[in-house]
């Protein structure tokens, strides 16, 4: 494990791994691997989410151990390593680069070690789906702006707004115990939406969350997917433009990070298997505050994880 | 109509009129006119507006069609275009400016058209008011952070403090049938306060908004505006600088975006006769979240605008 | 005083002082002294708090006289001066800088006037406190991300982090009169926030503040200080990150605009004697809009402290 | 054509085809097309290039139309249009892009059209390559930081480090009247030197056009490509990273603007039959000077193209 | 005069005067006035400059006093200070503002002092050279981008492109005395430049000076203006835009500030009588490098003026 | 070594060490260390440098190997790595920082590592010399805007203006084997230029080596370091702004980066001993162009190193 005098030292020194945890070599002396997946070429609109895991590493320096809230502390209930970014041999291939992302994530779960992934566009949770789900469908916990259950894009059925459907379509998820929180915006067709309602997922359009609030979201949540084995992706554009401009489609109307951690903190006791923050785009992010909420949601969900062991 | 290819295709491509509309060459084959006003020689503080519609129309490639709580779509309810700039031929005489604007938009009037005006500096309202106002006062919405209710300002009486003082003094507005919401901010003499309150203007101060929710605050216009034509606009300094920090005169604890929209939203069934929204001011907006939350705050207002015919 | 005239003038004009306010020469004529600050040599994290006494006074000069809410006028009820910067001789010595902050605001004090301070990084409030202390402890009403109640860092128990931990120490303040809010964040240790707990502050965490809203917030802050003399300290990064990204330690999920405005509204009648707004970091505020947020807050307890006379 | 009043508006107005020119409907009636190619798939580092083509748009307002040097008119010379972006169908499939492209610019040659392309990254000159060496293998002028002459990338030879070696490969240009101007920077093989030197490139380093200067260099590229009909390709990272910050992979130590005007205008005289501007990616442009550098090498190309009819 | 000890502080401190100099109160005490002149009304396309003197005010906090390459300090040589903005009373009607500039200019020429003027577009040169040519017509050495010797735009010929025409229409300037340097850009009619030709001026295109060199321009300069009575005015945009962003009308290819400074510096001898720098515009300049830019050149000049006395 | 897989993975990718090398576990197995020294608590103006290493680090993801014009590659000449960052224990004082920074350099040194240093502000040369100036004293050839041999400043002599007057007094370089190159700026006394004047510095001013060039500089300095061991500094002040805008004491006027560049490539022969990059200030470079200009400069230094063993 990484000394406390590693995470206590001033936040701008040594290299940024993620949460300055240290680089997993052997892979038995871990319980937890931080992956960066720096893959965008999926994505419809603006690309940069490449460049996401870096600066999500960087924007990491800031992220402390001890819960503000639970006072739990993730990397004394597990072993937290930075298994460092996919090692991709290909760019340009949606399907040869899903295939390597599969690989390496099923590779961490045979090693016994349970993955929390930092894009890249939300394409990569499909291949991420494919390598968790060995053992029966699971339970998806969605955060974002967009239900990603749309069909083919452009010439190619893998783009980041595709893959829930491709992973209902796989049996990678369950769409009754899948749940999608803080969809908005208008759409040119019904398709995606149509897909969500008619296979039976709960959709949380960001109106309901408005009216409901983020606590009574997440009681929702918990029990839509139950106790089974779940999945939780945050798509980082499920927040508000003005809380993280540096996305590849953002949406306005989104949920506060207020919201978005009440939203994670109530969903204590899901049995996580996984989980992942995604779209974080650097390029358009010239505060800095994206990649730093990336990192945060990303602790919550570390916390969330570290708690299942 | 705009096929819907060319809604659908990646919005990074193709030039960007207002929402990825049709320019307009034959008036008689639309019912709504998208309209830019470059004008922002009227401001008092920071000028860039009139950089607002060129970068309103680029973040509008990001609109798409079918709104994601009413399922209406307005460019199947009418047809929409997009009309171009109002093709001024002088910059510097606030009073020729306007008379250009009034003739352009009288025009679109006799031509059948309803307009959703993109500024620009709220000056430009004062104008499209004239050529609208036709047939007696309107009712006014006005979401904004200023009454814009001011009297005269460095030797001019038209800046873009003052349009809607002007606008009753010319019996464009009925002050009995205004509502002005989002207003916030210290001022340095009650003049602009006093003229709205002592005309009967409905002044909802930003934190009784806060106070009684966005939702009561639609409510309360549909109140004042009853039934009779009403115009709608929007000053985008009305959203929280942190939601629009690209504009001239920010102030800071304003309107969320989602309040924003659920405000809006809650205007379904007021006669809209025309709208804008304003003040976008591009130089300031380095993330382009100001301009994006223009371009949906105006596909709200088409929505509304469409639901009229 | 300065005449309306200045106050009225566009903003983009003349020499910015805090609030368009007269420069102090002779101390006599002034109630109220702005003072900036403008030293961050005890960050731990990102430097750039000594830019913000420049930026903030740039900044305010969108701030006007009369409020939105009470029609108080703080330029009528005292008369408000700017003080320029305290006038280092040192600046690497954080036990000398101290020193001469402390003497300046002992000044001023001995001269009569209350003083508004406009940091620097928050290790400037301990010596102000030093300064203001004179007769016995002081109740702390502190907006902040971090109880900053932290000990030694990297070689310093004067770091920003520490303050407050300080001031108790130094009987400057009393804990039992001691409200902190905001605070939120992941920690390496439970150290400052067990100090704060085992002396007897009230910390009103960030979570607890959005279950119960900033108006029950300010009332709890009224209870907690009750009627001695108190000061107010406003950590900048009390405001989420998207309020205020311009700051050297930004967390994620903070206080809104409006939350903070509504907070400080309700602590009217507090018997304030000097106030602060710290942290605000201009090379991370590429919009300005820390800058024009730490202008805002400053307006409101220079608001507060006008009514104490 | 376009009437002087729309070039002579103001150029913040109306919709910024390129260059303030008229949009192509029929084709006949046009000498020239300006074409957008909005795809930076093919990049090996920073994307973002897809959104080169709307903002040298944008950029291109500020362009006007007499030549400051040779006062010549290309909008009197020729017909100028902007033929829009090439209408892609597929953005996921290199080489179902590069078919698109071929496609699109060979009807424009069919009809009579020669073209001026905004890219996108550098790998789209190949397909424009393949849709004008109609006739034989063309000469190459090649302003870049790289010689982009460079073998397989992650698994695609088509990245926009290849488009030179591939042109050779398919007899689309004939190295012996090719000219590389600009190349700098470390490699990690001598692979695309190697070839462009084998193939009997000239290769004029960037430490060589420094001694020589720039008119040295267009005189160089004169002897280099002689009478036959050339190709024209300006990669924007040619210039120097303080000149044109916005690009892909940008090297250290290029052209200044000054060498790149003196450089492009000593080619008058040279048989262009086709020209472009790639690698402007917005993204990393925020003071924008970059997309006015392209919008302003576009111009220039534009007159040597002009002269040609 | 300001004590060393003041311009001697840490830049960051205090209140930003022009290059730390005192304010001025009493005009007898000062021989050298530096003037803001926050206007920027007569623009053709980007607005903004009226943010330039805050922001060189702030940005000159960088200057010290004794020049690099002759020695001489301009602050011991006169009395050096800042005379605060143009108080202007009207901000929307070019003519009544610059006869507010002319009565300014005019009464600090009647005090005794020379001015040095911070703009502000260029526009604003006009009203003070009516003020300085009291006795005659000037020289002039204009450094810029464009002649502003053009007529009349949208409706006004008092615009930023106009300034030099009318001067020479009323008698303020001599053109054979006259000397613009730095020209370049594209035109859409000859009209400014042939008005430079016939009238007499000597016109330094940008692709002269580079053949030249600027120690030779200087050296031409100071054979046109020959030995009497000249004034200097220099606009930013004479720089390049990779030295200079932030200014309105921005053009590719100029001057480098070492180019600018051995200009500058070639002059000593010309007898000045007052000089000005504008069209910074600090809205496009981000890294902030235009307003230091512009406070050097200001320095440079105000060198020059010292050695009047 | 590390593989050139590594090197040749797309730069976005994985965890971004100087160069993409290895990190040094075994000094043994290393002849170079590049090391980061995040310090900036010797500023004199704006901090910021204290976040060099880390995005210094982060830009040179797009350096490679073989040297565009010698074909030479350091890393097959020499085995190097990346050091990380001096590791701190203190942040506060000046001397203790030194001590640290001394200790880690001199223990690199013992260990038979030659050393290439990213800072950190220009102080932190100073106790690098001292680590490597065992055997008496050094020639230094120094690229910068300013000679930094001035005295004491705000209460410490040991300021990043300050250093090379410290190593002079300290025996650590020798003042006849020192050459300063791109000096410029004015100052407040002639303090600083004396003290090199008067030990016998060569001070090649600006605007010498704009007058015979960047290739005659390095001629120079060759002649006057002549064949003794020597250490190179390369203050990224010594370029232009626009070249280098994000350090703390931007001076106009500086070298540009072929200047640079040809500079350092002259030197080869020079018995470099050591060398360091500084005063890279990340919070000023939005664009990342002085983050790769430092890389490349480092990239520079390091074949020059690599040719010693």
């Amino acid at each position: 494990m990484v000394s406390n005098s590693v995470r206590s030292a001033p936040r701008f020194m040594h290299l940024p791994t993620f949460m300055r945890s240290p680089l997993i070599n052997d892979r038995s002396e871990f319980d937890i691997a931080m992956v960066g997946v720096p893959y965008d070429g999926a994505v419809t609109n603006r690309p940069g989410a490449r460049h996401g895991p870096r600066e999500v590493r960087s924007a990491s320096s800031m992220i402390r151990a001890i819960h503000p809230v639970t006072h739990s502390n993730p990397f004394e209930l597990c072993r937290v390593g930075d298994a460092g970014d996919v090692p991709f041999e290909n760019l340009y291939d949606i399907q040869v680069v899903h295939a390597e992302i599969e690989t390496f994530f099923r590779a961490l779960g045979d090693d016994g070690l349970m993955s929390l992934a930092i894009g890249g566009d939300h394409s990569v949770t499909l291949p991420i789906l494919r390598a968790l789900a060995k053992e029966g469908s699971l339970g998806l916990i969605q955060v974002d702006a967009h239900t990603d259950t749309w069909d083919s894009f452009m010439g190619s059925d893998l783009s980041h707004g595709a893959p829930f459907r491709r992973a209902v379509e796989e049996g990678l998820i369950d769409p009754s115990r899948t749940v999608q929180i803080g969809i908005r915006g208008a759409q040119n067709s019904m398709e995606g939406w149509d897909f969500s309602d008619s296979t039976g997922m709960r959709v949380l359009f960001m109106d309901e969350l408005t009216r409901i609030g983020a606590e009574a979201a997440a009681q929702e949540a918990r029990r839509i997917v139950g106790h089974g084995p779940t999945y939780l992706s945050f798509d980082i554009d499920g927040l508000d433009p003005a809380f993280a401009p540096g996305t590849g489609t953002p949406e306005v109307g989104g949920l506060t990070t207020v919201e978005a951690l009440t939203l994670l903190r109530g969903l204590r006791g899901v049995q996580l298997v996984g989980a992942d923050v995604v779209e974080v785009a650097p390029p358009f992010d010239p505060t800095g505050i994206t990649a730093l909420a990336g990192a945060t949601m990303a602790y919550e969900l570390l916390c969330l994880l570290s708690e299942q062991s």
